[in-house]
């Protein structure tokens, strides 16, 4: 199956917002098999809407679009889809009660100004949003071709796209699901050592397929491609190359395709029922909030300590005054970050303690400690480790490499230990 | 001047890589005032390439594309653009001098493959890269319709939109318009009772100026845009439509621009000589993550405690286990938030203490409680302000619009109390 997709609104044009919506919706289509030809994008303009679906239709005969659904006077792909087919805008009683149940669950009355959510064009399919107020439509024409409008908010999109849009086109065609591609995610490692450790050509291929290297604040993604070849001659491919990359860098691999590293370190906690209280000075709470964004992390997380001023690392840690005076070493040291992560896993009664202490920047620097210093300390029963490091970045990238580095400490330990 | 973007790659429509050339590329463009009225994408195809650049030119008669300029196999940019405009592809030696002096200047022979990066349509003029080895191309007819080919990596892209390109379009055109906007921030209100707030017309324009209303998870931003005006002109129409959106809306209104809540929070605080203590559950560190991504926090911000678990609500924050107890409402309600802030204003000795409890799924909702419902409570002197809500979205929403309530329900206190 071959579809085109079409973005639709101001912000796009005028750059103010980057399109994520269509990676996400070409990728989502990509792993079932369905090809995407092309990408639009126009404006809140229902004549240019009306144009670009007309032109996707001629091309492949199917498109999807995201944005223009909401209840306001720019929301004009409605108007926009009734046009191309040359259909009348209608209130529809289902699109109405659906707009209006929405309303209801939070306790408020619909705006009037919402009705408009609920015109569609004659003979269009109302796909009902469980995410948000507008519902999706999926208008067909006499000679099978079709247009799926989705919204524009992100987490609408995607929640309609996988939940409905997703099965609907699968029950629609025996597509071979194709892939393509894998991911192995590395961290702890830069990008030109791990392809000195990859291969004397310089890493740029394994078992035949071509690798890519895509650095991040997580770390190095290796990517494997197989294309050109059937599914499952790819994945033979694949399973080789992934292997080959395992012998040599297992080390610094911490899972495949979009895992997280806090999802990884919680399920190896939860394997062996151990509990993790962080406390944090220059993360200010980034690594709980990473290790809470996981569903399920209650198991293993029962909290910690954001202990960014001194007397806080004193009152609620524990940490020696004399540690904290510069002549001790001062807050950003190696001493000091043992202290919190001691102090954190007593008074919270868990099985790891963790601690971070550093310079995010940017102010805060010196010659002896520039802006990016970093420590940080792990301790599970009598062991303890600790991680140095001078981070390059701004203050967000600091932070957020600091919080992925105090979490492979740990995956380190775990590994080792077990 | 009306532009279309074309951005060329496979990557892009299998949804690897999110198009941030298109923002880019967008985006300065606008500031110049030239105006962005369509964006396509399509892969590595000469022919698609070669069509898709014909509409563009018939449409609006000026093209700007990026990528398919590099050496290798599925770059065919080039073909496409000598295809669209009918001409010979020829080996330029202004070309080929730049990419070998490219090579050069890192100590390197220019590999064979590159060979392929100094074919140039005849007529074309070559503009430099000084940024990596692929020339950019502008070809233009004999009617003065125009296309500029740049690189896909996006260093190269935007070196030469920023020294080249602009600085060529900005010479073309004698009388140069300007579209600017602003954007109002907004949180606490929906867009639909946004726009009934705005107007009888459904808030769609202000002060004879087209509005925007574009939601996210920090709230509803408004954005004004004045068009095909001068400057000065378009300063005053963006005055007096700021000023009639606070008569109307001002309540919600945080900042403007790229404002940050938390950064403003923050100065409101810096002002009063005022300090703030987090207790956080359901957003396990969110909240002191935000406060602490603005630089210069520690002045208001002597840290927090991520209270996951009931234990930890206890024992570091003094909820009183009767509270905790379903019987007494259970951890997330009212009480719970209002003694999480009392808490921890205390145990950190803070002017102000902020308390969030709720639950931000996928599981642990029920009938009564449902997925998304959170508490929070801001004590400042003897004075509390309570808020509940039940959000909607994913996990990942849930939290985060609570940490901008949050920060939200404090700015209210803080600006009637002041």
């Amino acid at each position: 199956m071959r579809v085109e997709l079409l973005t639709i609104g101001a912000e796009l044009l005028l750059g103010y917002t980057v399109d994520t919506n269509a990676a996400f919706m070409a990728r989502s289509l990509s792993e079932i098999g369905v090809v995407v030809v092309r990408h639009d994008t126009v404006g809140d303009d229902p004549e240019l809407i009306a144009r670009a679906m007309l032109d996707g239709l001629d091309r492949t005969g199917a498109v999807i679009t995201s944005g223009g659904l909401g209840p306001t006077a720019d929301d004009r792909t409605r108007d926009g889809l009734a046009a191309a087919f040359g259909r009348e805008l209608l209130t529809d009683p289902e699109a109405l009660a659906q707009v209006e149940r929405r309303f209801r669950l939070f306790g408020r009355e619909m705006p009037r100004i919402n009705v408009v959510q609920a015109l569609v064009p004659r003979g269009a399919r109302v796909l009902e949003n469980r995410f948000g107020s507008a519902p999706a439509l999926w208008l067909e024409d006499e000679r099978g071709r079709w247009v799926i409008t989705l919204p524009g908010v992100p987490s609408e999109m995607r929640g309609l796209l996988t939940e409905t849009v997703i099965p609907i086109l699968r029950s629609r065609e025996s597509a071979p699901v194709v892939v393509t591609s894998r991911t192995l995610r590395t961290t702890g490692i830069g990008e030109s050592a791990l392809a000195e450790l990859l291969g004397a050509d310089g890493g740029s291929s394994v078992a035949g397929l071509p690798l890519a290297y895509l650095p991040g604040w997580e770390g190095v993604d290796l990517r494997v491609t197989a294309a050109e070849m059937p599914a499952a001659e790819a994945e033979r491919h694949l399973d080789e190359a992934a292997r080959r990359l395992r012998d040599r860098a297992g080390k610094y691999i911490y899972g495949e395709g979009s895992a997280d590293l806090a999802a990884v370190v919680i399920d190896l906690c939860r394997e062996r029922s151990l509990t993790i209280a962080t406390a944090e000075s220059c993360t200010g709470g980034l690594l709980g909030a990473r290790i809470t964004a996981v569903p399920g992390s209650s198991d293993v997380y029962p909290g910690g300590v954001v202990a960014y001023s001194n007397p806080v690392k004193e009152s609620l840690l524990g940490v020696p005054t004399e540690l904290l005076a510069s002549r001790g070493g001062g807050a950003v040291s190696e001493e000091v970050a043992r202290a919190m992560a001691a102090g954190v896993r007593e008074r919270l009664g868990a099985n790891i303690g963790i601690g971070i202490t550093g310079i995010a920047g940017p102010g805060g620097g010196s010659p002896e400690k520039p802006v990016g210093t970093v420590w940080m300390a792990v301790q599970m029963g009598d062991e303890v480790r600790t991680f140095g490091r001078v981070y390059v970045g701004d203050r967000g990238e600091v932070r957020a490499r600091s919080a992925q580095s105090a979490l492979e400490t740990l995956r380190q330990l775990l590994i080792v230990s077990s």
